[in-house]
């Protein structure tokens, strides 16, 4: 029986990429983001090959130094012969495009060790949302045999919250200027944060930052309500440090993941031994605690309606008459004699579905 | 010819929202803003009265003081005798729940004012996205005879951008200590400001903010790539006062908008005359220019984009059996024996369509 020429040149691909061949690899990650004809395919294919790689997400405000630790991560992860992912997430303007890798790519050298695979995604235009195809680059580099997987992003909204709370182990980066820790829980960072790393720790500032989140992870063990006491004026220096240690000491008895504080010195490296360390130790609690397969479940279900609605997107907009209707119906849009509702159900309903 | 229940008491709200009812207000607001039966219809009915209100977008880094700012501007707009809505979107925690809006309110007394009406909007689990339900809260207010809509948002997410980018008037609110503009130019705020604003702009620094700022804008307008001149390290100082200025009178002779950098303190309230006349000269620059009408009319089509996934959403999660066949899948999933790929396609396949 014979194949089609887009199965043909698919299978040709994955053999290649399961014989470890770089091009392979790269090739890969263009379709998947581009959803080119096939993409689903492949990563269907692959999907059983991956969930060996330690998927770290790093984020934090820009200037935190997140893409010297990064590369300061992959090169001590080189050490251990371990073949490393990089994937920036740059959700901001074209006018950027690249900086940030440019930045990196002087950095450390990594990026011309072949056992370092950098990626790094824009934004806009993605159909799938910017969150799922980070996701799923991910999935080919550990599909690929990479150890470690670092997803970087920049920004602090809530679409960099999620990609980066979508790793196993989610590391947040702050440093001594980042102001008062009442902003980073605005942020929702504290919410993510198995790992903060408090970096550029040789500036003034870091010795205190470091103990008002300590008080912060303190009470929300404790009651379980930080923001109310932030709220009511509670002051921050009032839990004791006797105290906190002590939670620290239960959380940790509990079989619980006490949430460690580091301070790193990036440029320097001071420190990233002890991230190193820190990052090992929470992949070994993932693993023993349950906690790994519980949040690769949540992934999974996550991923799956991730792509119903990818390809519900595409039904509608690439496959579907939707956008010529819309461009149709514009002159009645402005003039008001439709509105967009009555616009919308019409595609839908054009779809062959029922309107909700 | 006998009504049901629902369309009878979607006809009374909409007959006391007419009568400028304020509960009728809140509750159609309530009503979009949780997607509950009646939504659609309620929005479009109210479509052709909508239209008259500037849409005023904030944002903004934590800490620039886009709160204060939104009250001063409520407060100078009641002067004026007119009705001001505020839509404060905090997509962060439920840790924070409410902390901002609680800020607001203890300010000028604008919550007590019966012609300001404050909503704040919480990112999760909204079906429809923030972007679209905080648009579609600040249409009720606009239908409702708000002369002006202010969507503040916190973050410098994209999500965040694209909230206060679909305003007509986006006003970018930056503080001395935000660190050099080459940081809000990746953040993407140079793309969507139609105003920036200093403020706290008794603090140093905010002089040397506004220049660079300037003379981003002016290699903007120049060459257009105001990257490439980053990038290959060309000082900010070496483009002339004199040189700007030409720029910026060159630009507005051709009947463009160039953009303003204005300094306030929020706090005194210095400079917020400015920024009221700098918003009013917009409002008549917009409509003058046609480009009132381009941006609504890209503000419409996008509109149907997103009430259109919204629906094949629902079709999917709330009416369609997709939540459930998900549920049976875990097991596959987590074993392997299935990747989200196919579980996806049997989903959509059950609603009726063809998978892409």
């Amino acid at each position: 029986m014979p194949t089609d020429p887009q199965t043909r040149s698919d299978d040709e691909l994955l053999g290649q990429f399961r014989a470890r061949k770089r091009l392979a690899l790269a090739r890969a990650i263009s379709i998947v983001e581009n959803t080119r004809p096939g993409f689903q395919r492949l990563l269907h294919e692959l999907h059983t090959e991956q969930g060996n790689a330690q998927r770290i997400g790093l984020t934090g405000p820009p200037g935190a130094g997140k893409s010297t630790l990064t590369s300061r991560l992959a090169a001590e992860f080189r050490k251990l012969d371990e073949q490393v992912g990089i994937v920036a997430v740059d959700p901001s303007s074209p006018f950027t495009g690249g900086a940030l890798l440019g930045d990196r790519i002087r950095m450390n050298n990594i990026s011309t060790d072949p056992g370092v695979f950098i990626r790094s995604m824009a934004a806009r235009g993605s159909l799938g949302g910017l969150a799922t195809t980070t996701n799923e680059v991910a999935d080919l580099m550990d599909a690929y045999g990479c150890a470690r997987v670092l997803l970087e992003t920049v920004g602090v909204g809530q679409s960099e919250l999620e990609i980066a709370g979508a790793a196993d182990t989610t590391v947040v980066v702050l440093v001594p200027e980042s102001g008062d820790s009442i902003q980073a829980m605005k942020a929702g960072l504290m919410e993510i944060a198995d790992v903060f790393v408090i970096n550029k720790a040789d500036r003034p500032g870091a010795d205190r930052l470091a103990q008002e989140i300590e008080v912060m992870l303190h009470m929300r063990l404790g009651d379980g309500s930080p923001a109310a006491a932030g709220h009511h004026g509670v002051s921050m220096r009032s839990v004791g440090k006797a105290a906190r240690e002590r939670s620290r000491a239960v959380a940790e008895e509990q079989g619980a993941w006490a949430i460690p504080v580091i301070k790193t010195v990036g440029q320097s490296g001071e420190g990233i031994d002890e991230l190193v360390r820190t990052l090992d130790r929470h992949a070994v609690y993932l693993r023993e605690s349950g906690e790994l397969s519980r949040r690769r479940q949540a992934r999974l279900a996550e991923r799956v309606r991730a792509v119903v609605e990818r390809q519900l997107k595409m039904l509608a907009w690439v496959d579907g008459r939707g956008e010529e209707m819309l461009e149709e119906a514009l002159p009645a849009l402005e003039s008001g004699a439709e509105s967009p509702y009555t616009v919308a159900a019409r595609i839908v309903r054009a779809m062959g579905l029922e309107t909700p």
